[in-house]
């Protein structure tokens, strides 16, 4: 099969791989859309990302969906010709964690895309029956694809304990705090401001159902925040921008008694964070690491029409220009908001 | 001022009374729109209703908005001139139940129109000042009267820890059971079943988002709700029905693991109910009594846009016509949904 | 090996059978001790309980602990000599419930002594190596045949969202009730009501930091329990009688706002329950059915010497004379509490 | 009456002071005991704290139990002669935090002893009748004074979210850390590791039922602590250190899934933290701020003989002496854990 494969920062080969053998307990998924993540420029431009090192020919990719080539032999999951979202991380399902719902948490996940585990920019992948989620016909492939990004806003909302009706401030308008704030409109919440430095991106967001975009180079967004609710700040506030400096200014925006939840990986680990207002506004801060049992509902608000993610795609690749796709992205980032690479 | 008063059954008034005389943390408001609920007709009809007795002239009415007509002594309310929903029960603020934020069960709470005490079929009532919610310009009159059955609805939603993509089952298309939809929809339920007996209201629900309708006298509604769901049930599903009948088939309708909540008070109050079905699905039941802390988020849903409260509106009438509309609510259940009267 | 195989009603033999063969992720554990639980003699003597009928040779038993004869190839799982306490339901690990950390509600469960799934009167037994649960020396070898019923207190409290310092009542003062007394009060109950008819039982109760026994025999429950709490109520009711005269009994001994936890199946399913109460106090029924991810938790609450279950262990025997306890136990309900059966 | 009046910092004097009048609505309590609180040796011996600054005669003290002098008028409150512990934070009972149950929050709170409000070291005291929580026989003098820092820790408890047989490491030795530790094993916390670098104290805190100390003179605890929890962490992290460095060091004592509750307030406001570890981990992070709907829960865990504070107690002093109680406080901070004044 074609697959692309990463040989070293920037040396991406579209070129043939052997189709994966699936597992008794696994499905064969012939890949149709993939969307562009972060993560994935990040190993295209530096080799490594966090803890992970691409130290051989890789293949990225880990928002995939498909239709299922090869069903398993256990019954119960997707049958052939059936739609998917691939989910991609697996867990060991015995470990305290899995047993207990919080399956993301598992210390021996396999995440596709994971160097050294292979991902999704090729034209099969096999996953567990059970992580390849069907999608009914109202959700397109490029949606499909999006399942992944979403289901990180849908993990953050969880996280949060977003409750209808609450009011919301999202920093950051990249993709992924774009989906959480559609995600967060698709609970209740109500207001949604959105935060950013880029005007580009608060317009994509304006048009997507924020209440008010706050741009932060136009002053002090908390003190912006302040006015816009009556000196109360946000219940809920979400930090996607990935800053550190950003996120340390996360808790002045929260209300008293609310909630702070950090998605994005702030450059630096550790960093000067104004604990203080923790205890004094009695907050709360919650961390995500991907997502757990979010696909399905992702899914339902996609098939609900409560998401339109389609804005969202700001271009569009076949997979044998895949290889420009990455050098694109990587090149442009305050261009591009979600790259969408289709296989056939 | 003028107000509806009823001097026995069938016996409404509209009279001349003594306007109310504010307490110091009350406000004057002068009422623009009442909506007309079923327990008023209860009481108009039977001159009872569960515990309460009608035993001398008395306004009903809690379900309204209107405009401050004179302010609190305490800083803080709402200032005259300004539009507000009121909240009808006033709790002692005091009680363990106060303190912990169910001030909704205060067993000392005062209810307008819970006879003896007046309600808000008149020109002018007082009410604490923090049970007058401010309005904002986006929500009309209607739907400030509406807010209260929406609370209803959002005291459902929240007892039944509705969570955004569950899938919901309403028993019971009368307007709590529509408002508990369109509450359950805001809230990012999908999909929504609804289920009654009458047609005219089915098509109604309908239209307003329901994704498919169950009409009881097809078959059972727990087998229709399972080819509906393949197999599953719903996640979370809410008996707004008032029948014991359709509340005993509830918990069929719910998937393992998941919810039924209680609004409509029964007509019996003890009555055969399926309890192993609680314990082999583990199922929660939630029961729930009126609202606390819900009023905020019903203005937040309908200011956002979520909810149009509207389509339940089925007649309309102004307050010199009280004792018509009373009338005609009372001969026509069946046709009529919301009846809001028009003060001024 | 030897092991106790129930023919037919009433005739359990002490007889040799095959060593089960342990799967690739499962180990043998050489059975120490098991307890002898109110379902296995339902199966003694009438060869039915609730769905499941014996209509074969059939090891019952699931209350059991043992020493690992041989490992898992899987590493990471409980090593050849260890002391384990065996979970007797093995989930799919794969579908929603699995996946969501309630794997006690997973369709596909298989049981540990639900007919026709042998179970634990054995020398030896097969587990899933995840569900056979390492204990501590502190824990000796009746404690850990009983934590399978100390769990099913765990889930109890659990799902009834217990919180430390809450008043709680117990309905029914058989081992199942005993212990789901004793994990309250390690949960930090306080007030704990015990409730029964058997004033020998409610002696027990006494002893083991029962606040207070109601006999039932000496009047409404509920009237005396509001007595003892000041006319509030219990904040977590427990119903553990199996009997549906006291579970419909249970809502009026609740606290407004309070929660009634179903954990014993009633003798019917269906029965006249005060479904008015519910709302009234805005309750919450919760049902609990069987346990998930108590066993680790049952097993700290015991090596804390937080929970002592000796007291609760009225009889014992050996192996060899499991069916004179078993005869015994069916012919002597009243006198027994746990009878434990130690295999060497 | 008598009373300790602050004139400047360590100019403490004892002396004559008008009886406060009560309100309508509140009791007047002849003090019988006061708990000395580090925050008033800080008044004492700075005259100020965080947003605090005494600028002119003033009572501290808010850890008070005494004897209800006279009565409210409105019916419900304490009696004449009954035994009380004294809240000391009144809140408004009207905004958004009041109605949800989260007094504490309430922009408008008054708390006894926060200057220029005064408090409890006096023989008399007016206060909300509702905020004067009666004491039953079995909770002594003593035990009443230290209501009000236990508190501290149900509401550190119950933030926390702590569920019985969670692993729990309190970082801080000091009377809060204590009393955290006390109220978590009363929460059915197991086992518990108390973390501080004074042996001392450590020393006090393993007779209480520490399952271990950690002394940070030793070394890195959060290497520690994985040593002794097989490599998982604690479930729940307490930070009741008031130290930035310690504060800092918490998340990595955190297991994966876990939380830290910050109840000390660090001597900086904003210093670096791991904010990394709260992704990687998927950490929740909680606030707290003094307490709400804990005084009669900590009066519960008294009451039923689960927490013992008098090992807490290191000194004792008569209010007549009141002078050098502080003086000896504010000299000898290592060597004092809890100091009690007695009034009469």
């Amino acid at each position: 099969m074609n697959a692309a494969v990463l040989h070293a920062p920037r040396d991406l080969r579209y070129e043939q791989v052997p189709i994966p053998t699936p597992g008794p307990d696994e499905v064969l998924v012939r890949i149709t859309t993939n969307g562009l993540c972060g993560s994935d420029i990040h190993f295209y431009r530096e080799g490594r990302l966090g803890p992970f090192t691409v130290s051989g020919p890789y293949i990225p990719g880990h928002e995939a969906c498909g239709v299922v080539a090869r069903e398993a032999a256990r019954p119960g999951g997707p049958r052939e010709g059936q739609r998917v979202a691939i989910e991609p991380g697996i867990p060991c399902r015995r470990c305290a964690w899995c047993r207990s719902g919080r399956y993301n948490l598992c210390p021996q996940v396999v995440f596709l895309s994971a160097p050294p585990v292979n991902g999704t920019f090729a034209e099969y992948v096999a996953v567990a029956a059970d992580f390849a989620h069907r999608l009914p016909d109202s959700v397109d492939d490029e949606s499909g694809a999006f399942v992944e990004p979403l289901s990180v806003g849908v993990q953050a909302c969880t996280r949060a304990g977003l409750k209808a009706a609450c009011s919301v401030a999202v920093i950051g308008a990249g993709p992924i705090g774009l989906a959480t704030m559609l995600v967060a409109l698709a609970f209740g919440a109500s207001p949604v401001y959105l935060v950013d430095r880029l005007a580009r991106r608060l317009a994509v967001g304006a048009g997507l159902g924020a209440a008010a975009t706050i741009d932060v180079n136009a002053g002090d967004p908390a003190a912006r925040l302040a006015v816009l609710t009556g000196g109360r700040g946000g219940d809920c506030v979400f930090d996607a921008s990935g800053s550190s400096a950003a996120c340390a200014c996360a808790p002045a925006m929260a209300a008293r008694g609310g909630s702070l939840t950090i998605i994005g990986w702030p450059e630096k680990g550790t960093f000067p964070f104004p604990v203080e207002s923790i205890i004094e506004k009695e907050l709360d801060i919650h961390g995500t690491n991907r997502y757990c049992n979010a696909f399905p509902r992702a899914i339902a608000l996609l098939a609900s029409g409560r998401i339109d993610v389609h804005p969202l795609v700001s271009h569009r690749f076949s997979l044998d220009r895949v290889a420009q796709a990455f050098a694109f992205a990587a090149d442009n980032p305050a261009d591009t908001i979600k790259l969408m690479v289709r296989t056939a």
